[in-house]
């Protein structure tokens, strides 16, 4: 059976805190959500003035390069004591492209009388009138009752006649909503199946927060009793404790309860469009996801990797590869020697665990450990460790000297922003006894090292010039004493082809890029040359 | 009714990617928990040579200062083959003042056969076995049932031989686990009202994980058909997505289910206690966390805000303060004049909505914003935004020259670790006329800054000598041209009485830094003299 999947990341993830889109990232967001395949878009707000009308502008447009999603603008019903028709912002709406439109009425009568400072018929005659006024104008229309179950639970009659209404004005779909978040799997679960024995015929969706960590649950149930769209986010974006998340629901519904949403195929994008459309919101992804997370069928307990390199069932609840994520192995002073075997016998094929290489591989990585290094997210900097335990590591160059100045035009009046600093760095090499001294200027100190190392190693070896840098993460741990604090930095580095990841721990931050930008370097230095 | 705690954090928590505890952390976490009022702390893993033995050791000492909670010591049964009171850790457990013991056993005939290589008929000798043995020596002993639920699936019979071995041991309490977060709520339920029916006088105890983002819903499952012991970690730290999270679970069951696990007066330390631990086992908080997060009372949309004001109800599920939160209003574009206003209001109480510097405070944060700042989390720089827009902010300073020189010794030879680098800052700043420059050295550029900063001010104002800086964190964003993006800086300070927080943005770390460095000085000054 199939369930719709209406994405509302762009209107009500865009509440949460720390979220903003841009127009283009609004461009990037709609076409990723598309070729996930979700049914419906939830693009933005339409009340004047917002920053979404520059879609609903171009909705047209925007409609053709579509394959799988309707595009939904999301706005209020119309004002107390007024008509739809003279709304300036639903007349702006129904004359645009848009094909669907979500508008939101009270079902609550504490808040319609508290908030609202209405009355209850004049609350279904705005949701009938703004209803009505919408499927004239030839949209869809999907009718939010926003607060519904706690509107049920105090009233239930008044609660469902709100939604008899916008059923009679012609809604196409009625969306249940858990605006606050604090109801639980079961009365949602009962709620749905009450509703739907009141209107059989009425198409009804869900919409949950997780301010009890509850909301894909919540939406669960309420599949179970009978809703046939689920609305969320991805990665549960939105405000407070966000809403429900789509990259578990869906992978929930499809895999374990047997219901349809996407395709198959689409499905193993999950992973990938994840961590995509968190990063363009400009949020941490939480690698400890369900099912996308890169922690998700990550191992470390050492028995735990044992136990799933021999059967996978035990560790691991589905195939990681049907969510498009993979299976990981973590290196650490608990995964011990089968995990870090598995890694250096790729290099060395007749190591065994009783080899004295893995013994002193595995010393060298409980000793960083100690020092703050961690290994799980720096592979090549693992790598290099057990290089050197193998005795294959190699000198290839050596650093003499380096010193970075920063200075004006520092010199700014303070509270107005300056264009930044000046910023160089000077780095002497020396490569088999022949050396290179060069400067470059950045944007920062970690810029401008970055790019004055690739200079002078460039004139050794020319395959250095396709290496750039793509992330850099800091991460600053013991905050007791602050900008003094153990400071560790990840870099992830590409040529183009391959993608890797380096740490560097210290308690001055410049120190602990640059290890890890050597680090970064020297790998690639070893993958070219072994 | 009394649902009993066990937390596993310690344990369980422990085999999370990137946590690490080390003896001194694992102390303060127990004495937490205790205080939190949780009724078994699992310390760690009794295997031999397991770092965990430094508690074990002083369990009898560490025992009689604990208040609420009893120690459990996690491992396994005893080896096929063997015999129990020959096994090494099990001995030394027994012998150990740890009153509780927790061992796991198979309770999957496909983990028995498959992973372990035994017999069913061995595999319950070695449960019966060691549970006699421990109950022998007079320990308190919990029978974790491991891949149960996935067992009872395959092999009910089996699964419920393996419960019924354990318990006619003499097993205190039996430990239900779905060991790899593979299953739904429904079955949770049934499964467990089905041992219930089998073994009616048995204790039962539930143990999920999050691979599907269920463990709350499960656990909640699982105590609605009998369980009377739940067992998770705070915030869920766990190994893949981690364990059912106890700082959701806990107010769920005490205040949305009527059970009783904690105090009233404990769950108000909900909020300190799971900071305090994550932050111990050095994870990022996740603010969007229910009931704990910084974002989880917290509103944004104007909207939102307005109606939360009116009627806290309508978009607060519960009163924040009873698990120790605070509602938070967040300023930014989107929650518009009413929140700002509130705020402008603390300064100048004669302003409405409609006053132009309003509009005019309003316009400098959405352009800040559009540069990449955000205020959420920086209320002291948001602060001097509202002083500039009321004609209040005065330039107690301006900064004339700054240089930072960072140099040897970094000429170590690429590979091993040296000490750091050499960091000196020199700053000339102005106050009234007056020219002060001073220089210092520090770990780091940004140190060596907020020392000759704090040394130049102090000369002028000397309430500055009490502040320091306590956190420090940073955030890239647009990760495309990585050491070249946009790079967001957050700095609290304190004087020994209030927090605040300030923030900076640049492509340069250092520029950024700098920024919020000048903010939280000169907000603290204001501050002062306002």
């Amino acid at each position: 059976m199939k369930i719709e999947i209406l994405d509302t990341t762009l209107r009500d993830g865009a509440q949460g805190a720390g979220v903003a889109f841009t127009e283009a990232d609004r461009f990037r967001v709609i076409h990723a959500l598309d070729d996930l395949g979700v049914s419906y878009i939830e693009a933005g707000n339409f009340a004047l003035g917002s920053n979404d009308w520059d879609i609903f502008h171009r909705a047209e447009d925007l409609g053709k390069t579509l394959k799988n999603a309707r595009l939904v603008a999301f706005g209020s019903t119309r004002r107390a004591g007024e008509r739809a028709s003279s709304d300036p912002a639903l007349a702006a709406i129904a004359q645009s492209a848009m094909p669907v439109i979500a508008v939101f009425g009270k079902s609550w009568v504490y808040q319609i009388e508290k908030v609202l400072n209405t009355t209850k018929e004049e609350n279904l005659a705005m949701i009938a009138d703004t209803v009505q006024f919408l499927k004239a104008a030839g949209k869809e229309v999907i009718f939010d009752a926003e607060h519904f179950f706690d509107g049920y639970s105090d009233d239930p009659l008044y609660a469902l006649q709100v939604l008899r209404t916008a059923h009679e004005a012609g809604a196409d779909t009625l969306v249940l909503c858990d605006t606050n978040g604090g109801m639980l799997p079961d009365i949602i679960g009962m709620t749905v199946s009450a509703v739907r024995e009141h209107l059989p015929e009425a198409r009804l969706a869900i919409h949950c927060h997780n301010d009890m960590g509850m909301a894909v649950a919540c939406s669960l149930s309420a599949v179970l009793a009978g809703a046939v769209q689920v609305q969320g986010t991805i990665s549960g974006i939105g405000e407070r404790c966000g809403n429900a998340n789509l990259c578990t629901l869906i992978p929930l519904l499809q895999l374990k309860m047997g219901f349809s949403c996407i395709s198959e195929e689409q499905l193993t994008a999950l992973t990938p469009v994840a961590r995509s459309i968190t990063e363009i919101a400009n949020l941490d992804f939480n690698e400890r996801s369900p099912f996308v997370g890169a922690y998700a069928f990550t191992h470390k307990a050492g028995m735990h990797i044992d136990a799933v390199r021999k059967r996978p069932r035990t560790f691991e609840h589905i195939d990681p590869e049907r969510v498009g994520n993979s299976r990981n192995l973590l290196i650490s002073a608990l995964s011990g020697r089968a995990a870090l075997q598995e890694k250096m016998r790729d290099i060395l094929p007749t190591l065994t665990k009783e080899s004295p290489q893995v013994a002193d591989v595995l010393a060298r990585v409980k000793e960083a450990e100690g020092r703050g290094y961690q290994y799980e997210d720096a592979e090549a900097s693992l790598m290099l460790l057990i290089y050197a335990g193998l005795g294959l590591r190699r000198p290839f160059f050596a650093v003499k000297t380096f010193k970075v100045m920063i200075g004006e035009p520092y010199s700014r009046e303070h509270g107005t922003d300056g264009g930044g600093s000046t910023c160089s760095a000077l780095i002497k090499i020396a490569v088999d006894g022949a050396e290179e001294i060069t400067a470059a200027e950045g944007c920062g100190p970690v810029n401008a090292l970055d790019l004055a190392l690739r200079k002078a190693l460039g004139r050794f070896f020319p395959c250095i010039d396709r290496v750039r840098l793509t992330d850099y993460k800091v991460r600053v741990s013991g905050s007791d004493s602050a900008t003094a604090s153990v400071v560790r930095v990840f870099i992830e580095s590409t040529d183009g082809n391959r993608v890797w990841r380096t740490v560097g721990v210290s308690a001055d931050i410049i120190d602990a890029s640059w290890q890890a930008l050597l680090d970064s370097m020297e790998f690639y230095l070893h993958e070219q040359q072994i």
